[in-house]
C-alpha cells in the first residue's frame, strides 16, 4: 500500500485552498509538482506558476487541455445528448476526467508515486478525480487532504487557511471572497453553496459572470448555421455577421461568445450528488446549450425512429456515468461504442436564431433526411397507401380488444385443467 | 362485421372536411349524429351546431371537455414529465383520446353502431381516435372516409371538397384557406404541412396565433409561484399582479395567458409519426411549457434520486404511448400506476420568472425536501463523515482497477481447465 | 454519533463466529441481547439459546419469521420474476432484510441503541443488514466486528476464534469445519469460498445437502398444479400423490420437498457482488425454481404483451436492488407498486411435471387468457382479417425502405439551406 | 406499383402448400423460380427439386445456407443472450431473415420482379420474410397468396389444397398429415396449432422428433468443454468421448447431437406474436440451449458488472426485434454494434455436464477473469480494505435516512417562499 516514492503531483489552481495544500504537503515531507490543467478557466496561469514556485513546488506544469476538452469530452457528450436529470449539461463533470487524465500523465512523466487534489469530502469532484486515477493508473496513491483527519483537524474553514497562509508567507490574492463557490471552464460556469445553499433564494443578477441577462442582452437576433458530420459540429456560420469557423476549439469559443451575448444557457436546479445528497447549483452554459439544441434537431431529421428510441434509453445512463465520474470505465466504453454507431448518418445543417435567451431552431437539412430530393420519389410511386393504415391500426387494436374482453370477464373463476 | 345499425356518430369540427363527410355519410344512407368535443379550440360552437343541422345531422352534441382534458389528461402527462422525442409536449396527442372517449360515450348514449372521423390516412390522429374506440367499445364499427376507396376516388383534394360543398348547398365559411394545417386546443396549437412541409423553411411570424414573439412580448418580467401536491398543480400565484387560481381549469387558462404574453413555448421540430414517416411540426404550448419546468424543479428537490432514475426510464415510453394513441391500454394503466406512486411526495412550491420566452425557475421549497429544517440536524450530528467518501470511492474503484488489469493481461491465452 | 445506551442486539446464529462476537461485545462493556431469526435454516434453536445465555447474553429472542419470509419476501420476488444476473434466485438476499427487520424490531422493543452482526467486510450481507437498519431506524448505531480494526487485529482467522473460544469457555460444537461456507433458509442453500473459490473446480456431489442428484432422484415423474391469484400461488396440488396445500408456508415447504426429491434447482455461477468483486456461488433452490417456472408460464397466457415488455424492463433492476440490500428503499417501494399493478390479471392454473432435475410446464389455463372460451368468439366474428396484416407489414416497412434509400444516397453532400 | 416483370421467385418447401402455390402462380401467368434454402431442415432436397420442375418451375435453386445460418445468425444471437419472453430461443425467427436474404439474392440473380412465400396471414413468418425483402430490396414486389382474396376464396383449408393438387397432377407425398404444424432447422423444431392449440393439453411424447425424453435419454453423463473467443464458440471438446470440433457448423451440429441424446432443450410456452395475438408453441432446441448456458457462464466470469447491466437492458429488445422480423433494420445494426463491443473480452472455457435434460455448468476459466493468476496480486497488495466497506455502506445509506426522515415529517405544510 505504501510507496517509498514521496513525490506528489498536485492539481493546482492558484487559489487559497490548493496553495495551502501545496505548503502542507511540503511540510509533510513530500516533493510537490504543481499541475495546472487549462480547460478554459479564467485564470492568470503565469501568476499561478510563480506562486506555486514561490511556495516551494519543485516544478510547475501548465498544460493547455482546451482542444482535447472540446474534441474528446464535449463533442462526444453532445453526440450522446448527455443531460443530467433532464437539465444539467455536465460542465464540471466533463472537465474533471480531462484534467485527471492530464494529472496521471504528468505523474507518470515526472515519476510521482502520489496524486493530490483540493476537492472536498462531500462533493462529486473527489470521486471524478479519483475514479479516473484508479482507472488509468491503479498503482498511483491518492492523497485527499480534505478527507485527511490531520488536515481536517487543523483546517476547519477559510479562516484557518487564511491564517496558515499568512503564517507561511503564502501570497494571498487581494480579491474579496465571493459568498458562493464557483467553477469555470470552456463549457460552463457553476455557482453553488454559500448564499445559494438556500434553494428558496433566487440568485441575484450580479452572480452571473458570463451570459448577459435577458434585459441587457443583444437587442437584435442573429442567424447562424451549424453543420454536422456524424453528429460532430464541423462548421459554424454566423449569417448575420458573415463569419465562419471550422476548427473545433475556435468553433466552440465562437458559440460561447454568441450564447453569452444573447443570454443563453442559464439554469438554477437542485440535483442529486453521487454521494447521496441533494445540492443546489446555478449554471451558465452558453455554447453547450446552443449546440445541444442543434444536435437534437439534426437527429430529428436524420436518425431512424427506433435507433432514436434505443439511444434515448441509454442517454440518461451516459449522463449519469459522466456525472458520477465513470468517464474512464468499461461501461462508458460500451456506451461510447453504441453512441458512435448511432451517429453514423447524423449529417446536415441546422439553422437557428439566437435571441433573448433562446437558441431557436428554424430549419434544417440533411443528406440522410426523408425530405431529401432523392427520396421524394418514394412517396410518389407506391410509397404510401392510406389503406395500409387501416390494417396497421386494426392489428394494433387486437391486444386492446382482447384486454377489454378479459377485463369484462375476469370475474369468472379458473376452470380445472382437462 | 357488419351491423344493421346504420346510425353514425361523427367527430364534427364545423370545417369543410367534416361538413362534406357529414353530407357524404347521409348520402350513403347513414343517420348522423354530429359530435363536437370542446377541448378549448377557438371555434364558434353555436355556428357549428347550426351548420351540422342545416346539412342534415339528426342531432348535434356539443360537449365541454375542457375540465376533464386538464385534470384527466394534461395533469397526468405533467406528472410523468411526458415529452415526445425530447421536445414535443403532446398537445394534439393528449386531446385525441379525450375527444374519442366523448365520442364513444355519445355513440352509446345515442345508440349508434358506427363512429366516423375526418382524420387523414397518413397521420397520427386516425390511430389515436380508432385505438381509443377499439379499446373502449370494440363492438363499434369505424368509418374513416379518408381511407375509404370510394371517398378517396371522389375527393382528391380541397378543390373537390369545395365543389361538392357548393353542389350540396353546404355553407362554406368565407375564411381564406391557410397555407398550412392547424390544430388547436387548451394545451397547444400545432401547425404543419403546406408551406411548412419543407423543413428548411422557417415559419414566418404571422403563423403564430397565440404566443407573442420575443420582440413584441411583455417588456417587464412577472414573478409567479406554482404550488404542487403529489405532482399536481393546486395553486398558481401571480405575485406581480397579485392574483391567484386554484381551480384546475382556471389555473391552466391563466398559465396559458401568462405564457402567451411572454412568448413562451414555441418549437419547430421534425418528429417521427407512428405510421413510420417523419413530419415537421411547429407548436406553441405556453402554459404546458411553464408547468413542465415547474414540475421538473419540484421533483428535483422532493424526489429520491433512484426513484427519479427509474421514473426517467419510463417517461419516454409513456410519451411514446400517448403519441401513438395508446392512452387507453393495459400498458398505459401500468405506467399510470407507476407514475402515481412516484408522485407521492412531490409537494411544494416553485418560484419562477416569466420573461422573454423563458420560464426561469428561481427558487423552490418542499416539505419533502432535504433542505427542510427538520433534516438539517442530520448534517450536523454525525450525518456525514468525509472519511466515508474514501471508502465509497475505493469500493467503486475496484471494478475499474480489475478492468485495467484485465485489459493489460488480455493477450494471455486461456489455460486448460484443471 | 456515540450513544450512552450500550445495549446491543446481536444477530446470533449459534456458530463459532457470532459466539465469539457475543463474548467480545460483553468484554467491551456492552449488554447483549441475542436475536435468532428463524427463516427456515437447519438449526437447533433451543441449543443456540442455551449457548447464548451460557456465554452471557442478558436475553435471547428466537423469532419464527418463516411465514413472513414466504409472504412478504419470496412471493413478491416471484411476482416480479426476480432473478439476479439471469440465474440466481436471491435466496440469501431476500432473507437478510427479513432478519434485519426482526433485529430492528427487537432493538426497539428491548431498548437497544446498537445493532451488531457477524457478516464479513468483503461480502454482500453486511450491506443488506445495515441498509435495512439505516432505512428503518436511522438512530440505531451499527457495530460490525469484522470491520472493527481492533477485532480484525485480534482475529485473523478461524484458528484465533477457536483459541479465543477455548480461552473464554465458549462451548464449541464438535462438528468438523466444512471446507466452504454455507447459508441456508427456506428458499435456498448457498455454498461458497473455501474449495469453491477456484471457479474451475466443480462442486463435488457431497456438498449438496438438500436436492438429490440427477442420478439418485425419484425414478418416477410427479404431476402437479399450481394455482395463482394476482401472481401469488394460492394452491398447490400434487396430482400424483393426491395431496394439496393452500397455506403459503405449507405450500412452499411442500414445493421444496418435491423439488428436492426430483433434484430441481441447482446452479453453479460466478456473480458480481455489490462491493465490486466477482464471487463464485453454488446454490440449490428447489421450491423457488419450480415456482418461477410456473409464474413465468401463467404470465405468458394472462399478461398483455406490452405490460410484459415494460415489466421485463424493471425486473433486472428489482433483482439488483434485492441483491444489493435495498429492499427497504423508496425505489423498491416504487417498483413494488408497479409490479403489483402488473399482476392484476395474473390468475389461473399451471400444470407441471417434476422429473429428473426439471420442472416442465405441460399446460395452463387462465380466466384472463386469450384462449378463454368467452374470447374465442372474437376470432370468429370479424376479429382477425388476414388482409389487415398486409397493411401492418407495409406500414412497418416504411422506415426500413427509407433507411435503405438513405444508406444508398448518403454520399451526397448537404446542400445549403434555402 | 405494378411491374411488367412477371417473374417470381417462390420460397419453396416441397410440401403441399407451396406446391399448390407454385401451380397457382403459373396459372396466374407468372414464370416461377423455386428457391429452397437449406437451413438444416429434414428434407429430401433432390425430391423437392424434381417436384418443383414437374409442377412447372422454370428453374429450381437449392442453396446450402447452413454455415451462414450458424455464423451470421445463431452465433450473434448467442452473443447477445437473445431469448424471447424469457424462454424462447428464436429458432424460426432467426432462420427467416437468413432464407429471405437468400431469396432476395436469388431474385436479383434471376431477374425476378416478385417474391412469393407460403406463410399464413395470421403468423409471424409473413412479417419476417417481407420486412427482410423491404429492407434489402424495396423495389421487389411481394405476393403473399395466403393474404390474396382470390386465393383465400379458393382455398379454405387443407382439403381444398388436396383436391387442387389431385386436379392439377401435383405429386402428393403419401405421408399422413400431422395433427399440428411443424418447422425445423439447425437450431430447433417448433410445433404449434392443431391439437396443440388448446394450451391446457400437454404435448404427447410422440410429438418430439429430435430430443430423447428424460426417460429414454442417455443413462450416463457426458463432460464437455466449450471455448469462446469474443463471445463466439471456437472449440467444442467432448471429454467423455474424446472428440473435438472447431468448424462452426460441425461444432453446432455436434452440440445438437449431444443435446438430443441427453434430452436437452424442450419447452412448452404461450408467447405473444407481433400480430397481437397469443399463440402456444412447443419447441426443442438442443444445441442452442447448451450454448446459451455456456455463454451466460463465460460472461459471468469475464464481463464487467456494469457492462452486463447495460447489455441486459438491451437483450430483451434485441430478442424482440428478431422475433418481429427486424433483423435487417437500422435499430438492429445499432444493437449489433453494441453487442459486439460487449463481447470484446468474453474469452475462455466453460466446463459442463450434459445429463438427463440439463446442461449443467461445473467450472469455467477465462484470461479476462478476476480469478486469473495475474490478478490475484491485486487482492494481496492493497486491493481490498474491509474498512472501505463501512464508508461505502454509510454513503449508500444517506438517501435512505433522508427518505425515512421525509416520510416522518411529510405532514408539515409547505412554508411560503422567502
Amino acid at each position: 500500500m505504501t510507496s517509498n516514492n514521496r513525490k506528489v503531483v498536485l492539481a493546482y489552481s492558484g487559489g487559497l485552498d490548493t496553495s495551502c495544500i501545496l505548503k502542507w504537503l511540503l511540510e509533510r515531507g513530500h516533493e510537490v509538482v504543481a499541475y495546472i490543467g487549462n480547460v478554459g478557466q479564467d485564470e492568470d496561469f503565469g501568476e499561478a506558476r510563480r506562486k506555486a514556485l514561490a511556495i516551494g513546488a519543485s516544478k510547475v506544469l501548465v498544460q493547455d487541455l482546451r482542444r482535447e476538452f472540446v474534441t474528446d469530452f464535449i463533442f462526444p457528450a453532445i453526440q450522446a445528448n448527455a443531460i443530467y436529470e433532464s437539465r444539467y449539461l455536465l460542465g464540471t463533470s466533463l472537465a474533471r476526467p480531462c484534467i485527471a487524465r492530464g494529472l496521471v500523465q504528468a505523474a507518470c512523466q515526472e515519476g510521482c508515486g502520489w496524486i493530490s487534489h483540493g476537492a472536498t469530502g462531500k462533493g462529486n469532484d473527489q470521486v471524478r478525480f479519483e475514479l479516473t486515477v484508479y482507472a488509468l493508473a491503479p498503482d498511483l496513491q491518492i492523497l485527499a487532504p480534505w478527507r485527511d483527519p490531520e488536515f481536517l483537524a487543523r483546517f476547519k474553514g477559510r479562516t484557518d487557511l487564511m491564517e496558515y497562509a499568512r503564517e507561511k508567507d503564502i501570497p494571498i490574492t487581494a480579491t474579496l471572497a465571493k459568498p458562493y463557490s464557483m467553477d469555470d471552464n470552456l463549457l460552463h460556469i457553476s455557482y453553488e453553496s454559500g448564499i445559494l445553499e438556500d434553494p428558496r433564494i433566487a440568485p441575484t443578477e450580479d452572480i452571473f459572470r458570463w451570459t448577459r441577462s435577458l434585459t441587457t442582452c443583444e437587442p437584435e437576433p442573429e442567424q447562424i448555421e451549424i453543420h454536422f458530420r456524424e453528429g460532430v459540429p464541423t462548421r459554424l456560420v454566423n449569417l448575420t455577421r458573415e463569419q465562419s469557423w471550422e476548427d473545433p476549439l475556435d468553433l466552440f469559443l465562437a458559440l460561447n461568445e454568441m450564447g453569452s451575448r444573447h443570454g443563453i444557457g442559464r439554469i438554477d436546479i437542485v440535483e442529486n450528488r453521487f454521494i447521496g445528497i441533494k445540492s443546489r447549483g446555478v449554471y451558465e452554459t452558453p455554447g453547450g446549450t446552443i449546440l445541444r439544441e442543434a444536435h437534437l434537431d439534426i437527429e430529428g431529421i436524420a436518425m431512424d425512429r427506433e435507433v432514436l428510441r434505443l439511444r434515448d434509453m441509454l442517454s440518461p445512463k451516459y449522463a449519469e456515468l459522466i456525472y458520477n465520474g465513470f468517464w474512464f470505465s468499461p461501461e462508458m466504453d460500451f456506451l461510447h461504442a453504441a453512441m458512435l454507431k448511432s451517429q453514423e448518418a447524423i449529417d446536415g445543417v441546422v439553422a437557428m436564431t439566437l435571441f433573448r435567451g433562446r437558441a431557436m431552431v428554424t430549419g434544417r437539412e440533411s443528406p440522410s433526411s426523408l425530405y431529401d430530393r432523392d427520396l421524394v420519389s418514394m412517396d410518389i410511386e407506391g410509397g404510401f397507401n392510406p389503406l395500409d393504415s387501416e390494417g396497421f391500426i386494426r392489428i394494433n387494436a387486437i391486444r386492446l380488444k382482447a384486454h377489454h374482453a378479459i377485463m369484462a370477464h375476469r370475474r369468472t373463476r379458473p376452470r380445472p385443467l382437462a
